[in-house]
């Protein structure tokens, strides 16, 4: 992916970024998909560590978000944390990131969203029951999920973006009058999300499959009809979400 | 991956380690590869984090590994940190993990060479040159190349625990005698290593290509013939290393 070093944007370097974070989500998918459920490192009630309070998952995301913080990843505005509430200040000098958005975008994060369907809706599909110890390992593969999503969402400020410069006219009157559904259809490109569908389905068969030098296996590790479900259920409309939380700002 | 919950070790669970984790190596290199090469995070010179030494890439893997330490990943002898020395024990009761080494097995640890050849050889080939300022992004995805490296190489211990087991009679001699050339003959098998050095190159070709609709797109994100040259230059020989170093303390 080329960086977005000036404010060069086209609907183009969008377009490519949508399509290759499905590789990284898949990807993502598959190395969790690896380890079993592990479901005690997501309990609250099941005593992780000692002094603290929440589930083992809560402790070491949060303590990840802490460190990458103060390595500067959230000064990057593609990048929102999960515990935005409590991070510290970036002790890195140097890189600043192209301005992009309207001020108020940075305001915008459905993570709380990204979370739930992550935990609730897509683990147990891609994880099999059972449990191997391995929490700080299956953990980091969860956060690498859970980034990977949530970078594809709220992706959806320059999608925003990039429509609302190419067609002001008729993006215009939906934001004064505040018309959410109005631009959630002007948003909605049914043929598109039936192709993303396909695609993300064709893309989890590719990567999920046993290669062997004889071409004789077809295990899948994952299923890819779950990749297209959550692209349908929740990737598409939490981006769309993003969408228009983001135009009804633009003007502001 | 079934995990060794018991001490069942046998050469087929060894073998099917080795190859499920061929496809986390290149997964992990497709996405490292997304980013340029960002080499200010490399070098030791250039201001990173006021008041610590060393370069980005070093202060924060080594926090990075300080985190997982208190998180209990490094309690699986699967996994070796690149910076021992300092880490903090862990904060997490629970997990334990099944005894199938020779206890002093724990000392071997080759993350210097990981290291060395990951940042030296391997990097400048799959990375295009660059800088796009996300250093904390770029360096979390080579901590994941290097886990998944390190964790491959490692496993070597496995491997010749499960050798040993197999084959006493033909390991012993040379164990007593301390011939390494012995050992590392004992331990080659050059049609196996062609095998696996044509399995990467397939995969590294099906994991890397631009999945469309019309299969009309043929670009490859990483050259292939990089990952069976990584293999055969250093992580066959590598995890030979480990081997070798594993056999010779066997019998103390």
């Amino acid at each position: 992916m080329a960086p977005l070093v000036s404010d060069g944007l086209t609907l183009e370097m969008v377009r490519d970024f949508l399509i290759g974070q499905e590789d990284t989500i898949i990807f993502c998918l598959l190395q969790r998909a690896k380890h079993p459920l592990n479901k005690n490192a997501y309990d609250k009630s099941f005593p992780a560590i000692p002094g603290r309070s929440g589930s083992f998952a809560d402790i070491m995301i949060r303590d990840a978000e802490s460190l990458y913080a103060k390595f500067g990843r959230y000064e990057n505005p593609e990048e929102h944390p999960f515990f935005p509430e409590c991070l510290p200040g970036s002790c890195v000098t140097g890189a600043s990131f192209p301005k992009i958005f309207h001020p108020a975008a940075a305001s915008i994060n459905v993570n709380p969203a990204v979370w739930n369907a992550y935990f609730d809706q897509l683990l147990p599909l891609i994880a099999e029951p059972g449990d191997d110890g391995n929490y700080a390992t299956t953990v980091a593969c969860d956060l690498a999920c859970l980034q990977a999503l949530s970078k594809r969402i709220h992706y959806g400020k320059y999608v925003a973006e990039v429509k609302f410069r190419n067609e002001t006219d008729k993006y215009e009157p939906a934001i004064r009058s505040r018309d959410r559904e109005a631009l959630m259809n002007l948003l909605t490109f049914k043929k598109v999300e039936e192709m993303v569908k396909r695609r993300v389905e064709k893309k989890a068969m590719t990567f999920g499959q046993e290669v062997t030098l004889d071409d004789s296996k077809e295990r899948r590790k994952i299923d890819p009809g779950v990749v297209s479900r959550m692209y349908d259920e929740w990737v598409m409309p939490l981006t769309k979400e993003v969408e228009v939380e983001y135009l009804l700002l633009r003007l502001d």
